[in-house]
């Protein structure tokens, strides 16, 4: 098991802040969409003021079928990935950005949504898929993008990781060119 | 303004297991809505251990679009009343507990959903709302509550004040008997 990286509360404000002046800068707006961390990154966000300026909301879709009624995954993708596969991080993230175009229809905003979905452990690893794995989704003008991490620790350890890995996974493709 | 009531880590931790304890024993479960606490509550939970046996998830309604569209809140009563207003937490609370009747749908489980809106400050304050103002809802096999509170200190304090008050009162009415 790899060691843990300590995310501290003042390395959440910062990254939390950072992302916020990304998208501000940008005007443009992110709703997120959290399994394994339980809204943690949208507590993250909205502890900062003024978070209203670039963040709408988020769907903690903590059971399956909260991922499928509320982000639109697929029973099908759930059946043969499980919950934390790429195929499902991607449905979530893009599951997060079409509710997000339904919730501000019409306008020309750049939308963002993110998607984290692991096994926070101590339960629920299993060969192949071990305690501290996660899938991440990130939605946005630059198409949809998927990935993999692992991470070490306890509970807390592995959330706190997996929240701040996909705020700065984000971070990095805020600064690609938009596609289309 | 009253002085802030200090909210630790610990106490968080204590208030969830005995609300998700409350819940396992009447094989309860649980989603919440939650605005001005942005996924406070949510993330406490999703840091116990085994909480996935009676927590289903939460939609953090931070934007007023995000109230109308995934929870069900009228437009009227966001006019009317403001987003700060019993009428819109009532509307909350109501709409998480009837997303959560879609999700589980022809289970018998009871289902509870607790609403959270609120002026976490430092901005948004006005007279007769001010900073600190917060404004709840309970739904359940009780019917619908709702009440207001008043907390002091800064924007931290308020939403871990609030959202720890969010748990006490649903804890409160999990003892009562069922309307019905």
């Amino acid at each position: 098991m790899t060691s843990p990286v300590p995310i501290s509360d003042r390395f959440a404000l910062l990254l939390g802040l950072s992302l916020g002046f990304a998208l501000s800068r940008r005007q443009s707006r992110l709703m997120t969409a959290e399994s394994c961390t339980g809204g943690m990154i949208s507590q993250w966000f909205t502890a900062i003021v003024c978070s209203t300026q670039w963040f709408d909301g988020a769907v903690v879709s903590y059971a399956n079928v909260a991922k499928q009624h509320l982000l639109g995954v697929s029973s099908h993708s759930l059946e043969q990935g499980g919950a934390v596969s790429e195929v499902v991080a991607r449905q979530m993230a893009d599951g997060i950005r079409d509710q997000h175009c339904r919730l501000v229809t019409g306008s020309t905003t750049p939308l963002y949504g993110l998607s984290v979905t692991g096994i926070a452990g101590p339960q629920g690893g299993r060969p192949g898929k071990p305690v501290g794995l996660v899938r991440y989704g990130w939605s946005g003008p630059f198409g949809t993008d998927t990935q993999s991490r692992e991470f070490g620790g306890v509970r807390a350890d592995i959330q706190r990781q997996a929240a701040a890995w996909a705020m700065s996974g984000l971070f990095a493709r805020l600064c690609r060119p938009a596609i289309g």
